[in-house]
């Protein structure tokens, strides 16, 4: 490799090696980096250079490197490649991933894809796209293998040995057993096939009645299955018991985990559960700010409380130093409540409706940690000032606050959920105006009340 | 079931059955209960009978329960147990899992599980206990098959099927090939075994040089592996090449999902990554005073530049309207680049020590976004008090301080990974604290630069 020495930096050398055009060079030397260091690499490249990267390797090589990419990194290179590229190199993909790749994509995007895909590709991917994001018709793989009731494990195996090129892409390691009409008898698990007599039925050896799951079952219960049980894989059925496809654990555990990553972002403020700091500036700067804008204008609408008391305000001017601290504190109580009702309604232990669990699991603790921080903030504000009334009316501030805070903050993701809105990402503003708007309330409308005492 | 309703409350069913202490018609009853509802259900009873429902169950059944159980429900109710009871139901999990419900639990309460378990089973969860948590060893199963370089097909599946009971909990997919000395010389897909002629020797049917993984590995080092490549799983080997277990993909991908959880929980002040609503209220209240504890003296310092600057606020009483918008939005513009950089430093985009990268891309952002929410304050500013001044200072204190909060929101989560803090737990304080700070200062320190202009 004249000129490239192997301790260059990798980006150097990827940018050198796809100044000259050598696909093949470049395809084994982003084989032998580790995945992060292409990520790494590829994302410090102008966009334009990812592009042509990924159009300059052969199909395989260009989906190999897909895969390095973060999720979000390469739909966009997708979404950027000629509908026929990007079709030769989804058509590297496994079934299950290139529906899901597809499903990810504009609709405007997809289509000229699916298109150039060969018919039977295309109908496969159509047909698990129809399936909800991350229900488990959209996570199973459609490809499985069925054997009808009364096959042996020796015909069982011998069509395995006959077919084997065709089914090494299954990932077999259960096959179903199937009615004459189709529907799911039970499971065969390969190990068995192989620790089992040759002459045995297969009705003998399956596990019948097997665990299956709807095909439109959400992740929640996906989850809660698969922490019940320890199996690898379930089969999924459609609303006739019929068998379309399998379900595995590892599929599931990965879903669970891309999302709690995008929630993760959400309570952060990036809107869409992902940003890199290799999409385009105008892009990162116009999702950050479609969380700010609205934020602001909340903010704006809580602050208004504070200028309806600026009477009170003049008189103390004390106060305004207890204001900021005041929202804050209570923000931070009620996003833990917020977190563990948004946990437990993920795990299952909370229902949507048990409003009244929450309400007094959350007043209790309330109180118990409004008591606390408002007699601490009191007892400053009484030393600062020397003024006894000053530290009762900050102190209480925040105890009312707080309880009302961790009220609203468990209470919130509820209703979100049964209104089918995002609790991650809307609980936060909605929280945090609330109880903004009340603490000030509380801090200036207290303080008014015995205005007389404090403004000394 | 006399006097129960199958349409009763599971709760009460299960109240009434721990009552009659008839424990197989409660094993039944709950193994037959979704496990969603079964962890429903149990957090809804007193703690106590939590603790006399798993001793009264065979261990078999109370291993199931704990199953259902969230985890850390499940630690806590392994902790209460006797050391017997819990060292029984222990006894029923797989080999890794007891490793590591094990390893959650503090060493004075593992101790006594430990010796009360039986001798292998305590020596092996002692040799995974020592990996570090979410290591390639803490994560693997360290039960598997390997087979000697020159047995073939015939002969291995001979040994498969003598040994089907006894290999059945291994889980079978692969198996190795060693050298004499014990080092991994290749990998056999059990479905080639299916498939190849019994004559062929292993060595010609494995796949060699395979890729394997250190027992040291960390979490972010094995999903990039698991992105990279689609096996079902990778060989573990210790410092001398030697095999010492097999890492699942699922099972890194739920060692992914916890830790996404966990720093979710974590950004929102759940200081442990884990609360539920049925922990006793004294230990829910002191875990969350951990975290809003020290944010309330940091809340208090920063608010002390307020106090430094009375006489401005006494002037311009329309300040302290202003104060709590921009400590607030600076707190927002700077979350959200704390969540992009843990997110990157996850994906392995980022390196610690990038910290020029993170403070362009940042900082070009900052001054967009940062005059674009400058203009909208100050402009409102201005309407309100019809004073160009002040909105000028309002607008110029929230751009220069959100430019200030993306820089610093973006490069604190590196300073703290460097200095191995987890960054989801403290990025948050400390952000909030030093923009706060800066806030306050520049709205009040430019108001009083020009106060002859604002005070009128």
């Amino acid at each position: 490799m004249s000129g490239l020495s192997t301790q260059a930096e990798p980006r150097r050398v990827i940018a050198a090696l796809l100044e000259r055009g050598d696909k093949d060079k470049l395809a084994t030397y982003l084989d032998r980096l580790p995945p992060a260091e292409v990520a790494h690499a590829l994302l410090r490249l102008p966009e334009d250079d990812r592009g042509r990267l990924l159009e300059l390797l052969d199909p395989e090589d260009a989906a190999d490197v897909l895969h390095d990419l973060p999720y979000e990194e390469a739909i966009a290179r997708l979404e950027d490649l000629d509908a026929e590229d990007a079709a030769a190199i989804v058509s590297e993909f496994a079934g299950t991933e290139r529906a899901q790749y597809l499903a990810e994509l504009e609709d405007e995007d997809a289509e000229p894809i699916l298109a150039a895909l060969p018919a039977d590709e295309a109908a496969a991917a159509r047909a698990q796209m129809r399936y909800e994001e991350n229900s488990a018709g959209y996570l199973m793989d459609a490809a499985f293998l069925a054997y009808p009731e009364g096959k042996t494990v020796g015909e069982i195996l011998a069509d395995m040995r006959a077919n084997a090129e065709r089914y090494a892409e299954f990932d077999v390691q259960y096959a179903y057993v199937l009615s004459a009409g189709g529907a799911l008898r039970g499971v065969l698990r390969l190990r068995d096939l192989v620790l089992r007599p040759r002459a045995t039925p297969a009705a003998e050896i399956m596990l019948p009645n097997p665990v299956s799951v709807r095909a439109d079952a959400p992740l929640d219960t996906l989850t809660q299955l698969f922490d019940h049980h320890s199996y690898i894989g379930v089969p999924v059925v459609d609303a006739d018991g019929h068998a379309v496809g399998v379900l595995r654990r590892r599929a599931v555990a990965e879903a669970a985990e891309e999302r709690a990553e995008g929630a993760f972002m959400k309570l952060s403020g990036i809107v869409g559960g992902e940003e890199l700091r290799s999409m385009p500036m105008l892009q990162r700067s116009l999702r950050r700010l479609a969380w700010l804008g609205p934020n602001i204008v909340l903010n704006m609408i809580a602050a208004s409380v504070i200028a309806a008391f600026q009477g009170t305000l003049e008189a103390v001017i004390a106060l305004a130093v207890f204001l900021p601290i005041v929202s804050d504190m209570s923000g931070c109580s009620g996003n833990q409540a917020v977190a563990v009702s948004i946990r437990e309604l993920t795990l299952g232990v909370l229902k949507p409706t048990e409003f009244l669990r929450v309400f007094f699991k959350e007043g209790g603790l309330g109180i118990l940690n409004g008591t606390i921080l408002g007699a601490l903030l009191g007892a400053v504000a009484w030393l600062w000032k020397g003024n006894l009334w000053l530290g009762a009316v900050v102190g209480g501030a925040l105890a009312l606050n707080t309880v009302l805070s961790v009220l609203l903050g468990g209470l919130v993701p509820l209703v979100l959920r049964r209104f089918k809105v995002d609790p991650a990402l809307a609980s936060g503003p909605i929280l945090t105006t609330c109880t903004d708007m009340c603490g000030f309330f509380l801090v200036l409308g207290l303080a008014s009340a015995v205005l007389s005492r404090i403004s000394l």
